[in-house]
């Protein structure tokens, strides 16, 4: 019997055997960082029986497979222990996942984090017991007898949803059966570290219509050290979360009457809004675009002409029914077909492009309710919306000042950090997403391709991610939790200037086809507060604070000076509040601090006299007494650079 | 028999006579100015044969029922004259309206503006005979005959209509027949001065399913002096229309494929609302506000518990089905509900209060597609709304502040003229449109009543057009059409904090039920848009241009100067964009001139070397030359002072 290795090296051996045997065969040292195997490709347990020549391959904790592998365990050792303590919870379903694992119990009573000590402690016994996990097969008819038996409804019933005539497989450790495909560690003590992390409530089979159950999160790692540095790291992007930390700074809220995915954005979070988009529509001024406000829904006519609703229909909400009313209207889930309306509105020439049209736009998709998270997964968003229509001579130059322009935004907030590049091409045997065009389809792609090579631009290329009408460059982001998310896109658009029959007279006066580049300059503007918030932990850079600076009174005597400061520094651009509450300034300086506002100027009575301030910044601390003139100048400066230290 | 004259006179004949004869034997000069009578009130024809006591007034040209007679006459000539010119024409309707009258044809073959001067001639030859107008009285089915026998099918449906049995009136005029409730016109030589004004489409029944006939507007008047100077009125009115003007001058544009009541804001529109926005949200902010950004639709939850589901429903753009789906969202018509929402995210005490929340905010009303004009009747609108949630004590201060608020803000825009209030009070009988708690109405009426008065603020009172939730003060405008809007209002809510739970508590920790102030500012941006377009005929107050200033080369030599004018006048804050083409002075200023640009500025060789340039304005036309301090000075003080003149 052979065994081809990973590194296609061949071994022998004379006979059957088991996996871990082989394992250890080829090195002890592997063997004990063994967690399961590959055999052929498929994962089996280290006890699994090799018979014949295999490609084989131990899996460690370095492997994907290996990691999830090892979690999947643990959450059997959380369900053991669980069951141990609390004879009368029911078992739903446990898998790992990213980073961890989770597991779905019913219990009778209600489980508070407080429990969760108690129960890694039970596991902790489990772990140094060291318990073999054997694996066993059953027929559907015996499974559904036994599970029946230890009254564990929901395998039951996961048991029944099996085509008749299924194996089962079954792993015990001790006196605990667990209905799972595996594979799983050998014993319970291959375990070193876990930590379970948190609670949450989850319907089961994830359906509203059935109970929510209560699910534990946890994780496991090899090593302790590397446990402790993922919480830590846990806690940090906890801590920035900005579904959390945004509603805690009264950035926004939701309200269930009003529904998910729709966030309210409250007088924080509107005035960051503002400052954001008087500093975008601005700069795209001076960069020659011209200002659109166009209606947030239309006929589904309009939709027809784009082919959205061919495309993109089940994204939109509908307003009426094409079989029973004279007009059916859609809420727009983009700004393109208006503006090219507002491009149509009169022949153009040569001399009239590039014509470049933006506009802060309100958008709506129709996500399912569950999806919704935040700022970022909503059902309505503003994006900073624009469309270039131009020559094809203008389109490299054009496109490279989308590019310029997105760079100064996301240098003007600090965000350039974290940002990478993708260039997102159509998916060839998708023809239910994309216009079914091969040939402009390629040719745009090479056009967009040589744009952005030309322009140095490191990139991926990603197949199936463009847009339904043509290819684009996605700019990415690295949130806090490691994930990444599309934060801007810029898109080559060969299909629609056609069917909205848009044209402009050429140097001969010959009626030509524009080229159409999509672009955004800063995204989604709720998508890039919740970026905000996240990146600088809820201490966004000063330049686009609601509140620049709060002067406080250090006793009721100086109240009128702070309220005189108020007006000076208001009058000098520093957004100003006051705290003249007859509370000790210690209260006064932790609000300020809780609520990050950069700068906390404190006027007691000495300071009343010579007329200067105490300055604390919220990132610096003390910045000891200084004139107001000072502060003023150093405010005002790091204001006007957008200094975002 | 006794005659009851106006004047409580009584004048006695013996026997039974015509309405005419009685008018002559009061008064022969009255008797040539009466059009009918109004016997018991109701009105008649002169020919109207009175025998029995009654009170009886004759009716001229000076009683509003006395034009309708005389120009509802006028539309049976027009029915005549179309007739007799285009004997295949169907007759429609043809009622007295505002100012005039209008007659629906059924033309077999399209008729034109310049076909209206012949009917026009044919029109004065039927006065000229001055037919005799006879009334008679048919029974429903000798009507139908006749109408049947006339080929007229419009008319013959309407007396299909009627229910079996009626008496059908019907007017001859000559050998023209009409069917009428009337009353008319002893004959048609009584018409002096008439004109036909313009042509629409109009479908028969107002339907959309029915076929679209050719309707004529006309209007007459008693002396060709009145008619005259009507038709100039409309005229200057027809110049200044907004949805008309606003197209010309690329402010908005409508799109057929996006649908009616939907306009596209241009570069041009959508630039003066932004100025306008920022404008508005400054001054707010100044004046204590809090800017909110909330969403645009909701569960219908929300609408239920404010009332709006039952209340308001047919307005609102509904988006699903209660029966079939699990969420059914609305588009907002308010933003009530939104800012009550925020204020009741935490507790708040008295003193938190007033809180004063302020949002540019979309709102939608689903109106019919008939009933869409310009920038004014839309289904999707931009308004200036805002609530005021305050203690009973800051009720009155609150109120004030926000009409020097709106003194303010119209003042700003040279709007103060033609303005008006009303104040909107609750409807006792309709118990479908209000609130039903007429203890509570009296009460928040009386207030209002008490606050407006103590402001010396002179109303007029209509009952029925409060909010469904309170009383109002409606500040009306009135438009060049002569027809007065509200545009901007002040509400009074004594319903919807209890419904929301909204609450502070006092001095005394108690729990208390706060008031509101619905309020607008600027009101609908849209509107005051359309507002501003007609009242200065498009030629906006300086500061809210989007163009300032436009700088002109008078030859190619100064194109360089002229650009550097631009960036200089631009830092300045002088909006200002350049006009460099090889084209002849005269033409690049009239072409400004049509734009209602305010300044043009031209630099020839003379101007560039001595450092000046040769101002024009549109109003002023040539203000010489200057030199560039004095220009920045002259337009930058008026725009900082925004000064309307």
């Amino acid at each position: 019997m052979k065994l081809t290795l990973k590194d296609g090296k061949i071994i022998e051996f004379s006979e059957k055997l088991t996996a871990g045997d082989a394992a250890k065969s080829i090195s002890e040292g592997l063997y004990r960082n063994a967690l399961c195997v590959r055999v052929d490709g498929q994962l089996k347990d280290l006890s699994y029986t090799l018979d014949k020549d295999c490609v084989f391959e131990v899996v460690t904790f370095d492997d994907e497979d290996g990691k999830a592998v090892y979690r999947h365990t643990t959450a059997h050792v959380l369900a053991q222990a669980v069951k141990s303590i609390y004879p009368t919870v029911k078992l739903a379903i446990g898998p790992s996942i990213e980073n961890g694992f989770y597991y779905d119990f019913d219990f009778v009573s209600k489980l508070g984090t407080e429990d969760l000590e108690k129960i890694e402690a039970e596991m902790n016994k489990i772990i140094k017991a060291n318990l073999p996990i054997e694996r066993s097969v059953l027929s559907k008819k015996e499974a559904a007898k036994a599970f029946k038996e230890f009254g564990e409804d929901y395998k039951l019933e996961l048991v029944n949803d099996l085509p008749d005539g299924s194996e089962v497989t079954v792993y015990k450790q001790g006196d605990f059966v667990e209905m799972c495909r595996g594979p799983h560690l050998p014993s319970t003590g291959k375990i070193k570290a876990f930590k379970l992390v948190s609670l949450a409530g989850a319907y089961w089979k994830g359906s509203e219509k059935n109970k929510m159950l209560t699910r534990i999160y946890g994780t496991a790692f090899l090593k302790k050290a590397d446990l402790d540095e993922y919480l830590t790291a846990l806690e940090e992007a906890k801590r920035r979360d900005h579904n959390k930390l945004g509603r805690e700074l009264g950035i926004f809220m939701t309200d269930e009457n009003i529904g998910q995915g729709l966030p309210l954005l409250m007088p924080k979070g509107a005035k960051i809004l503002q400052i954001l988009q008087r500093f975008v529509e601005d700069e795209e001024e001076k960069r020659g675009y011209l200002l659109t406000k166009t209606p947030l829904m239309a006929k589904n006519n309009l939709y027809k002409i784009s082919g959205h609703w061919y495309h993109y229909k089940d994204k939109m909400f509908i307003l009426g029914n094409e079989e029973t009313d004279d007009e059916v209207f859609a809420l727009r889930p983009m700004t393109c077909p208006f503006q090219y309306s507002i491009y149509n509105n009169g022949l153009k020439s040569y001399r009239d492009l590039p014509k470049r049209y933006a506009e802060t736009a309100t958008l709506f998709r129709n996500e399912a309710s569950g999806e919704m998270h935040g700022l970022i997964r909503v059902r309505q968003f503003t994006l900073s919306d624009g469309h270039i229509i131009c020559t094809p001579e203008q389109l490299e130059p054009e496109f490279k000042g989308v590019m310029d322009l997105i760079y100064f935004l996301l240098r003007s907030m600090g965000l350039t950090e974290g940002v990478s590049f993708r260039f997102s091409k159509y998916d060839p045997n998708d023809k239910e997403k994309y216009i079914n065009d091969p040939v402009a389809w390629e040719r745009s792609q090479a056009i967009l391709k040589s744009i952005i090579d030309n322009m140095g631009i490191e990139y991926e290329e990603a197949v199936g991610e463009a847009a339904f009408y043509g290819p684009k460059l996605d700019i990415q982001y690295k949130n806090v939790h490691g994930k990444e998310d599309t934060i801007i896109t810029v898109q080559i658009d060969f299909a629609l200037a056609e069917k909205f029959g848009m044209s402009y007279i050429d140097e001969n006066g010959e009626k030509k086809l524009p080229y159409i580049i999509h672009r955004s300059s800063i995204g989604c503007y709720e998508r890039t507060l919740a970026m905000l918030i996240e990146k600088y932990a809820g201490a966004l850079p000063l330049w686009m604070c609601p509140e620049h600076a709060r002067v406080m009174s250090l006793t009721d005597r100086t109240i009128e000076k702070v309220k005189e400061l108020q007006l000076r520094l208001n009058a000098a651009g520093i957004r100003t509040a006051i705290d003249v509450r007859n509370e000790k300034i210690g209260y006064k300086i932790r609000e300020g601090q809780m609520e990050k506002i950069p700068y906390m100027l404190v006027i007691g009575d000495k300071e009343a006299e010579s007329g200067v301030v105490s300055v604390r910044s919220r990132n610096d601390g003390d910045l000891g007494v200084m004139t107001v003139e000072e502060f003023i100048a150093l405010a005002g400066k790091k204001i006007s650079e957008r200094d975002c230290k």
